[in-house]
């Protein structure tokens, strides 16, 4: 019983390939970090994307990477359930935080709004 | 017993805040597709990711995101779990395909090789 339960688990969770709920907001911020500051600059990211993540239900999924030629050029792909999640997301403590964090650090933000066409992930 | 093994799996799979590992390939592709075809494009672009996914262990994650204001302009976050995996999947049937179905649908190809830096992601 247990191993059947196993292999239905496995079975759903190896791959999934979803659209995107309409009411997500898909979004890329594309980032130019002070060179100077960029190992301080990616740990106050990955903290401030992992809270998130953690404490709150809306928020869905970050990818942050960097260019290899040149890793002060970030982008990173941002999912939120929906607007309301997003709105509630930027007044958290740990938002705020990062945002005070990192003003010195940013030299250029760009915000770019998405659809998502589609995506296909192997299971965790 | 079946209950304590949900929940262990449910934690396991609720949150994953993850670096990369090292031998991993990561790569934004930047489209740019003739408008008169968006539909069949994005039709193409959806099977191949899904039936890479599905198929090949070491095709890992695309997202493929259209910008609201130009749905024309396409990026694609992919992960392959090595370059030999690349290679591998870029002489695949499927992958050939796709190349033969779009060729004249794209305008644009960019591809530019990243690190990346961090991923949070709720459980699917």
């Amino acid at each position: 019983m247990k191993k059947l339960f196993l292999s239905i688990w496995i079975i759903t969770l190896s791959a999934c390939a979803c659209a995107q709920n309409k009411n997500q907001m898909v979004r890329l911020a594309k980032i130019i970090v002070d060179p100077a500051q960029l190992v301080q600059y990616n740990a106050a990211l990955k903290l401030q994307m992992e809270t998130a993540v953690k404490l709150e239900p809306g928020v869905l999924t970050y990818y942050a990477v960097a260019d290899k030629s040149d890793a002060s050029h970030i982008t990173i792909l941002e999912i939120y359930a929906d607007e309301a999640a997003y709105k509630k997301h930027i007044e958290t403590p740990h938002f705020k935080k990062y945002k005070a964090t990192v003003q010195n650090m940013v030299k250029s933000l760009q915000l770019v709004d998405v659809d998502l066409i589609g995506k296909a992930v192997k299971g965790n």
